[in-house]
């Protein structure tokens, strides 16, 4: 079994993993002793464990594991992948935007791709003829209703809708058609870019507001299954079977 | 001579009119009697003026001028304008946005327009048909920027660039690059959608950011006039010329 800890900005997302299949996920805002003794006792056949972090508090999570499982793996830069890594800047690259590109090319067939990761922010990143290009990074749907609400002195704070209108007829809904819209004609954008650069390319979205816009776009992939989480578990076995000279 | 007096969310802006010259241009954070007075004495030919308020001010400088200037107008949604206005609730529609579609509407030839006003917030209001629609509100270049910084843990505060290229390559790139390309897929989502409605739509950008998407977008046009202040002083003659009668 094995063990998959992200760490990110706010959450410490946990999965053991089976072979193909999500034993058990958890979520916690601090990794604990107390944490980690349950999570091994809970799962005594975890044998592999890779601990991957967009912030700090890698170091004291491995510091935990070490010694308590048979292959363990600090996901790091020079960490070997299974998908060549075109990125400018491999050193500041995101743990989390390469684990999920790695999950999406296996996961859906090894084709040039888009993956849209809609959360805090949104990242646009491309793989294309077998090699991560990395992309933009752009501002998250509820951060835009958020930053209308605070940056200004008069704008209310509004939720994502479901509503699809050209434009709204008050503020509230002006500011809701405004947000959806505006990322809907952004998304669209980047596809129809890059559309015309690679052929048959293939679009995944991921992340917790891909829900509302996988309706909206055309030809779409909703990845509902966490991509970070399959791709750190690919990129532990495929460290742990290069050691074990497999 | 005609005073304008657009009061904003964070500046009280002003502008002394003589027929189609702006004499004179003054910002201050705070209207004191003082600076109303340094104006008046200024320039003693003002005999009309008009307030119009975003948020609350209105009244205390309409106090100010009171019985100081032959004709002194309110800005408010009751206001009557030389252009219909058809949106939904005009009670909640910001001073700025219309008086800026009159003043575009008169200056640009009276044809089905797309108004642009890249801000703190961007807003999308369109003219068609002589009737002003509004139109949607969504988050502004600076405000995105700023926002990916304070709402993440590790992004970086960029600022807003001049290149274009498709994807950026490092954090700070893919943040810039997706900021930019973010906003212009928007616009030119909006231009796309709005053009198979409206015959011969007229593009007009406005607003501090508009420099930075007028090269970037085909066959708009950048109005780096003030369209407040032109659309403010339009109303002033427009509800003056029907007092007098003429």
């Amino acid at each position: 079994m094995n063990l998959i800890v992200d760490i990110g900005n706010t959450l410490i997302k946990t999965a053991v993993i089976d072979g193909d299949r999500i034993m058990d996920q958890r979520r916690t805002a601090n990794a604990t002793d107390y944490f980690i003794d349950r999570l091994l006792s809970d799962y005594p056949s975890i044998d592999k464990a890779i601990v991957a972090s967009t912030g700090p508090g890698g170091e004291r999570v491995c510091g935990m594991l070490d010694g308590r499982v048979g292959y363990l793996l600090h996901f790091s830069p020079d960490t070997a992948v299974p998908l060549e890594n075109g990125y400018g800047s491999p050193q500041t690259l995101g743990a989390d935007r390469l684990a999920s590109a790695v999950g999406a090319y296996a996961l859906y067939g090894r084709r040039n791709m888009l993956i849209v990761d809609y959360g805090t922010a949104i990242t646009f990143d491309v793989i294309a003829d077998g090699v991560f290009l990395g992309g933009n990074i752009s501002l998250g749907l509820g951060s835009r209703l958020r930053a209308l609400h605070e940056y200004t002195a008069k704008l209310p704070l509004c939720e994502p809708t479901d509503e699809v209108r050209l434009f709204g007829t008050t503020t509230e809904s002006a500011i809701e058609q405004g947000a959806m819209s505006g990322i809907v004609y952004e998304t669209e954008g980047y596809i129809a870019a890059l559309s015309e650069k690679y052929e048959d390319l293939c679009i995944i979205f991921t992340g917790g507001d891909a829900k509302y816009f996988v309706k909206r776009i055309k030809n779409t992939i909703f990845a509902n299954c966490d991509l970070t989480v399959c791709g750190l578990n690919i990129i532990l076995e495929y460290n742990a079977a290069k050691i074990s000279g497999k």
